[in-house]
């Protein structure tokens, strides 16, 4: 037990030490994009957000044509000990199943990142199943949390440890060369506990925070949002310790994804928010890491039903509103095309004086 | 007079017969593509929109995989007596030079068109200004309309001959090989009767469906909402006759931007609608011919402030959220990347039993 408790004051200093490492956006560099955006062949601010995440880049970067072509969608995959209560419309052994298709290449993500250039990096971090794959990141700390309806989901020592497992691959991949990052996630059972953490940080009820996840009728729908409920009373979550949250009611793949947001923003990288489990995810990033907030950009609003208020939770706003509700880092895939036109816009058009265009 | 009344009768003909031409969607392929869509690795429908273009295409096409890589973007450009108003942020003088920029290739739809793999035709169809380029598609009927605030915009015979000329362009363009299409527009002043155009059809107040365009202060605002109700009151537009409507408060470009859409869907092709203008003139396609909605493709919300109500009368959803306001197709051009995201999710993704997934 003393054992334990040094090595948690141990992994906790770690984490301290990296989200001290996370800086407020480089403002000079901002002020440099706003100008030159103004200097463009279009009414200013036309562009919209745009023009937004042209900034926002600068700011992350301090560049204004900084290169983020090699770009990777870290999808963190888990299982849920929530799953025996039959929260979910798919069985958790799809989970493994869906791992296999992520590194054979033929899961929906794997499509929309090859459109975008974009590699997907698979981590197992808590699949509830013996995988072994050239391509996988193998980091299983659990096979999978316990029973949130029944007790914690994690110890606190392996809530932080899954944290720094986020932020460790994202470190391994800037050595390797990337410079974006999105976050994808797999685990069946996972929409249960990204509401209960929503329900917990906003402070809300846990009926308000549940949706229909892969697609479950209306009376798993009820039973699903009564055992969120119980999973919040039994667990007592503090809310002010978004690792007591995490380690109460969270997911191994949820806490690798605030990892990997962490780790994005110390390295001064772009991370785009995928839907309703990556935004817990980046909720938690923000609870633990205010300034990691500046670094995330917001992709789609998903169809899950409280994935609206979670983004105002976080404070993003989805751009792309296709209602898809799969997870995987699909949104965040789409969402690339846009960075790349805010990249090119920035790179490639004309200014009121080269091409002779008079200003309004 | 008996003369124009003859060529009248001769144009409107020739549109009837391309209207006529326009056939609903293809059931049966639209079947077998939500039947592939159903056995691919996701829950069922768990890809949204994405999924209804991919079935949309297929119905457009008859094909589950059609090759639609050969894309244009239409800008149509004109000028707008009503100009002389001051409903404008911009002098008129931009509109030609606008288009010498398209030409040049430096506008921003040039940027995100590049991007998508799409190439921009630009249409003189009626710009105050002598223009002339190797690249520029010289249609024009009119050096912009006269002023609306003071009488009809065109005669009756321009307005269909500019819808005909819409038509005639993608013709061409089909027979040099595009397959799909976006609608992109010019013109200082287009906004004013573009929101004319929305109040007649949609039985609205002028006031309700005006916006600030390129960015007009409250003064110039409350004149231009005045100057709509001037231009409505004064022409008494026939919303039951499209025509009467195009000619009396709309624009030579908006004119073609209908033709583009009736052009497309005539040659079973998708079309992605732009902005605020170019929804006016899809609304416009659409009471003209009924079949035609079924070939459009809504692409993004425009911060204009009545589009989401011009979107909702042709009954399209935007799926692009970027609060942009600039119209040439800029929005149109993203969507691509949407469009072709679905037909890849129509080839390359894995199958339950490919890939040895359990289902829900």
């Amino acid at each position: 037990m003393v054992e334990n408790q040094a090595n948690e004051r141990d992994l906790h200093s770690k984490l301290m030490e990296m989200i001290g490492r996370v800086e407020p956006l480089n403002e000079e560099a901002m002020k440099r994009a706003d100008q030159h955006l103004l200097n463009l062949t279009k009414p200013p601010g036309s562009l919209g957000k745009l023009e937004d995440i042209a900034t926002q880049l600068a700011g992350i970067t301090g560049e204004l044509h900084p290169d983020l072509s090699r770009k990777a969608i870290v999808v963190m995959a888990a299982d849920h000990g929530v799953c025996e209560e039959g929260v979910s419309a798919f069985p958790a052994e799809v989970t493994p199943q869906m791992v296999l298709n992520f590194l054979a290449g033929g899961a929906a993500v794997n499509v929309l990142a090859r459109q975008a250039g974009a590699d997907v990096r698979c981590v197992d971090i808590g699949v509830n199943a013996e995988l072994s794959h050239p391509q996988l990141i193998s980091r299983k700390l659990m096979n999978g949390t316990c029973n949130i309806a029944k007790g914690p989901a994690m110890s606190r020592e392996t809530a932080i440890e899954a944290v720094l497992v986020g932020i460790k691959v994202v470190e391994q991949l800037w050595q390797d060369g990337y410079r974006m990052f999105a976050t994808g996630d797999m685990g069946i059972g996972n929409t249960t506990a990204s509401s209960a953490v929503l329900a917990v940080l906003s402070g809300g009820s846990p009926e308000d925070a549940t949706g229909r996840g892969t697609g479950i009728n209306d009376e798993r729908f009820a039973h699903k949002m009564a055992i969120i409920r119980r999973a919040i009373e039994t667990n007592e979550p503090n809310s002010a310790d978004p690792i007591d949250v995490l380690s109460k009611v969270g997911g191994l793949e949820i806490a690798g994804l605030a990892g990997v947001i962490i780790g994005a923003a110390a390295h001064r990288c772009p991370v785009v928010i995928d839907g309703f489990i990556s935004s817990a995810a980046a909720l938690l990033a923000a609870a633990l890491c205010e300034n990691s907030v500046h670094y995330m950009i917001g992709s789609h609003l998903s169809n899950e039903r409280a994935h609206g208020q979670l983004l105002k939770e976080i404070g993003l706003s989805p751009v792309i509103h296709l209602s898809m509700r799969l997870g995987e880092g699909t949104g965040a895939a789409l969402c690339f095309h846009f960075i790349e036109a805010a990249q090119r816009i920035m790179s490639e058009m004309a200014t009121f004086d080269s091409a002779g265009v008079s200003r309004g």
